[in-house]
């Protein structure tokens, strides 16, 4: 079976493009990894002649950057040429299997939606994170961080696509719980309140209701459901405390769109690169993203 | 020097008075912390009885007890023979210096507020909880889980207390930040974006900005601003992945009130009950409450 290509936003990221062109030829050297590196060609084929290995991936050249602080969407319309989306479009068209980018996850999401669109059903795409917890088990956390300000249904929204995502990952009957300060019904800010009543109506049993972070962590629910902005700050202190490769795989996936798109740290250094675009190409060999279309269509987890 | 007296709440937190009692007395035998049990005699003799300590701590009994799932001020009202009330009125009255309970948080807030009342210009309490992160250096984040829902101005009022708290811990000229998914101008959900304005505005240099959660365990500043919901949720995910002796002493202080209280895991075992019952006394012995007020009085935070 031939590889899947990954297309990589060789401009996103903090270090990049030098760290998103070494990482690139370590997936390639060391994972067969097959990769694409998309971006301003003035900028990579330096940095592939700096390791001595000019001419050894694929470059396709797009002139335009998205910065970490712009306007995602505004900076997607106003500039069809950026990295990020060219890297989107040659998903859309087949070129290649799924797209891995370092930047703004806003950007990427963006870039998805015009390229990909979203799965019919879905209110809004997130970002979910499938961090080890136990036994090889994984936690997926939906919303790792695309939409920090949510409203309860946007939470029922993210279950659903979470408890699929679990489904798609090997789980048989996969259950939910909310990311709370407390376990007893009631606890939690207005949003947790409000969302954990939502959850218990939209979801039945498959709702396990709140969880605290500790159990959590030790697999008490197969998705961890929260709110764009907790559920960042939640990713990022398990981060902060664990070493980088026990955390997850390096990247995470978009879920909600018609087509493979994975995130990486924007600070991920060449090694934690080259095992996002190693999850990418994974993620996009096993159809990952149809086998959620498929769950969620067939309302597995309604 | 004699040493001061804490009055625990025998009846709260989640193994009581098991647990509270066992770490009474360790915490009495191990490291000469003075103690004074409130809550049922009956439910509390027997525990010392079955330690073999029949009489060791004096019991000042209180015949009710507040749930984790009640609404706090109104069974502090209904309830003015509470244990967490009975005991927060001992240290109004002189007979304890601090105040110490594993139960529900917002039930010994409200019992502080009724026993010493809210220092001048504290629209609400917070709970401080010191985080060790490096040199013996520690982070002072607030609110660690007082008030789940809050406004910018109330972040500014945690900011505030957080550096008086800062202060009295010895250091000379803290910076505050703003616990957030990114460190540029402008991240994060609603409130975060409203709160980094009101900061900056409100505290000037004092203000360090957005602060991610790997740069606040990294010791990038000395006080560490959240929202009671997201504190919480940090707070208990650094708990979960570090061993607890180096999370914290225990204990997490309340800020605003006049007098000393503190609060403890609701899951917390006999040793970490000890390690807490020692943070109390050190906390009152050191007049950390006092500390902060004049700090507070003297607007060195604004």
């Amino acid at each position: 079976v031939e590889q899947p290509v990954v297309a990589l936003d060789a401009m996103g990221g903090d270090h990049a493009p030098a760290a998103t062109v070494e990482g690139a030829l370590r997936a390639h050297d060391e994972h067969g990894v097959r990769v694409t590196l998309v971006g301003r060609p003035d900028a990579i084929e330096p940095e592939l002649a700096r390791l001595g290995r000019a001419g050894a991936l694929p470059v396709v050249p797009a002139p335009d950057v998205v910065g970490m602080d712009e306007d995602a969407a505004l900076a997607l319309r106003s500039k069809p040429r950026a990295s990020v989306r060219v890297a989107a479009d040659l998903v859309a068209t087949g070129d290649a299997a799924a797209l891995l980018s370092a930047g703004s996850t806003g950007a990427t999401l963006a870039a998805a939606l015009f390229a990909f669109g979203r799965l019919e059903g879905v209110r809004r795409p997130a970002v979910a994170a499938a961090i080890p917890v136990s036994d090889g088990r994984r936690l997926v956390l939906v919303d790792a961080g695309a939409t920090p300000d949510a409203e309860p249904e946007l939470l029922v929204g993210h279950a659903r696509m979470g408890l699929a995502y679990a489904q798609a990952l090997g789980v048989t009957s996969p259950t939910a719980g909310l990311l709370n300060i407390g376990a007893e019904p009631g606890k939690g800010n207005a949003l947790a309140r409000d969302a954990s009543e939502s959850l218990t109506a939209a979801l039945g049993p498959a709702f396990a209701g709140n969880v605290e972070p500790a159990a959590a962590l030790d697999g008490a629910v197969d998705v961890l459901v929260a709110d764009g902005f907790t559920g960042n700050i939640f990713l990022k202190t398990v981060e902060a405390l664990r070493p980088v490769r026990d955390v997850h795989t390096g990247a995470a996936l978009l879920l909600g769109v018609r087509g493979c798109a994975l995130v990486a740290h924007g600070a991920a250094a060449p090694a934690e690169l080259a095992a996002a675009l190693r999850t990418a190409a994974q993620v996009s060999a096993e159809d990952v993203t149809g086998r959620v279309a498929a769950a969620l269509a067939a309302g597995a987890a309604a």
